[in-house]
């Protein structure tokens, strides 16, 4: 099974409504984690993507490469969300396509105050896209302790 | 039937996840809206409420209340969540409630805009309680058009 397909599992049996809103794992590659969702279980009034699972996507999408860039270095926390902003820039619909890459250098920093305190923040950025046009903008902070 | 009830209907009808995660209008007096859902559908992996489910939670407590007083002003338009700030405060491991309370200088400045230009804005926070503290403070900005 590739990390991609093990967290699918891993958020559908640990975050029940995730599967309630189909979401699924599209493409990992070590540096960026992309998301999916598709429109039918997560539409509003106005047949566009509800905002609430706009965000849903968004800080699963955040929480779910961070997830992945520690089982790759052996070390199994607890990841919190914090703290985040959202923007709705265009309505979205058609299905939900979300996407985070790591900042690396920020990403070092993180992991050397882990190794450090076992604990440690760090900010992640989603963008949601449609037409390939950046929709929606998610800044999260996640705190990450043993 | 009550405009909570009536309100209740449309959440569900309207955002079908909302009555997968099983949000209920809780109580409504004019002035304040305050929503619930239960732990289980919003359940993640620590046993605690999903930060997505209380995204949810939240900026519908904020678009049911603007809802309700558009309704109550005789006034049928669209409501749409622009952008949105969340904190965490405390994990929440019991069923969620969610409040949202009318800054009533607020509304009628809002409102006053809204005749003027067909278009409007108005901030709203809500607060979602654990044990009578508030454990996730939510600020969205909600904008308003025929």
């Amino acid at each position: 099974m590739t990390p991609a397909q093990k967290l699918e599992q891993t958020l559908h049996r640990e975050i029940p409504i995730s599967l309630e809103m189909g979401i699924t794992v599209s493409a990992y590659d070590g540096k960026q984690l992309r998301l999916a969702a598709p429109l039918a279980p997560n539409i509003n009034h106005k047949c566009t993507a509800f905002g609430g699972s706009l965000y849903s996507l968004a800080v699963l999408c955040g929480w779910g490469l961070l997830h992945l860039k520690l089982e790759e270095a052996g070390l199994h926390k607890h990841i919190v969300i914090q703290e985040a902003d959202i923007r709705y820039l265009l309505p979205v619909d058609q299905n939900m396509q979300a996407e985070c890459t790591l900042d690396e250098a920020a990403f070092r920093r993180f992991m050397r105050m882990l190794e450090k305190h076992d604990r440690s923040r760090l900010a992640l950025d989603v963008v949601i896209t449609h037409h390939n046009q950046p929709a929606v903008e998610f800044a999260g902070r996640y705190v990450v302790h043993g």
